[in-house]
């Protein structure tokens, strides 16, 4: 029998990569999205693109409102900050931290995991650009997984329980996409930005695109995607 | 300034007497509840009642759709169990476990209390009662809390972090129950039954309605809830 695991998959560049790395590993990916009253619906039209181009077994998009609670400028009308360097970046946790949010996701791949039977599931945060976010850092991913472990089934039935997958970890931006690049990945059906236009055109702007074009400058490619403007490429 | 809790609240009478336990403490109490695809949607009028009865500060019920994974009696046309006695509950995991419930109730109630500022959490496990549930457990909890403190800006910027409060944890139905009619909490406004009929009316069959009638049973209090039979009492 195949092995199963579930990707979180947002419709970026890291999360697609994630899908490309389980499926060499011989994984059977079941894909989980969120609708979480983020601005950039886009993100959603995204990872069914991906969905679909990387021939995943199942995609679930589940329905969750964080904009009951508020505070943060992915679900709010707080301007998303522009024209950033990484240092300003680094400085503080950005208004675009969505409080809890990765919690929530592997809460629910964790549920999900458990109805398929998977043991494995698939982040694709990154500790080297994680760009002040405090739920993408290893100490963090370690404890989900122990806390995990106990919460399940299976963990109790097979002292086993899941594994939290965190491939990209300690990857920068450009080894990501080269590692992406080489397993075959499209990354013209991704999306980063956390602003587009309503045509769904990245601004070049906000720190996501600023990460993403610093990466494929690095890495010495193209990004195949549109911005706004040529001069932020 | 008051202190400021967020209470998971379901309808049932453990979360009913942690609001009081709370409010008790001094906490301004933030109810949380979810519309899960329960089966027994019911729960969420008892906790609105129990909100407004009780005077807490803020009720959000947050909408998810946890049958998109499906594998629980309580989301599922899986029938609930009737008439077990407390040995078959702790036989096995029963099949009204969801997948992962606790976790992803505890993960918005992280949201919460990062976005209005509360520093605890409060939820009505049970260690002795818990009828077969992984993440009821007081191993689970603390790792839980462990992981929360790592997840959020709170647990960076102060090193403090959320606390995870189980005031239930180590207490019998029938200690919850005395506890609970101390502080004033009418039971009358609750609902613990996983398979009530049309009206809401308990069936006095499953393992809920069981543990529940034993509880009021052992503290000498008449539950004061109709049930389809009397015989059930």
């Amino acid at each position: 029998m195949t092995k199963k695991a579930v990707v979180l998959l947002s419709g970026g560049l890291d999360s697609s990569t994630c899908v490309a790395i389980a499926q060499k590993k011989g994984f059977d990916v079941y894909g989980l999205s969120f609708s979480y009253g983020q601005r950039h619906t886009i993100e959603l039209e995204a990872s069914k693109r991906i969905a679909n181009a990387m021939g995943i077994t199942r995609h679930e998009i589940i329905d969750i409102d964080l904009r009951a609670f508020g505070g943060s400028a992915l679900t709010d009308d707080i301007d998303v900050p522009k024209g950033r360097d990484e240092e300003a970046m680094d400085a503080e946790i950005p208004v675009t931290y969505v409080p809890a949010r990765n919690t929530i996701f592997l809460s629910f791949a964790l549920a999900f995991a458990e109805t398929i039977g998977a043991d494995d599931i698939f982040i694709g945060v990154n500790a080297l650009d994680y760009s002040g976010y405090p739920d993408c850092r290893p100490d963090y991913i370690a404890a989900f997984q122990k806390m995990a472990r106990l919460a399940t089934k299976a963990g109790i039935e097979n002292d086993i329980g899941v594994r939290i997958n965190t491939p990209l970890i300690d990857m920068t931006k450009a080894e990501i996409i080269k590692t992406g690049v080489e397993l075959g990945v499209d990354y013209a059906l991704t999306t980063s930005c956390y602003d587009p236009d309503q045509a769904g055109i990245s601004c070049g702007q906000c720190d996501a695109c600023i990460l993403r074009l610093k990466g494929f400058k690095e890495a010495g490619i193209i990004d195949p995607i549109e911005y706004q403007n040529d001069i932020f490429r």
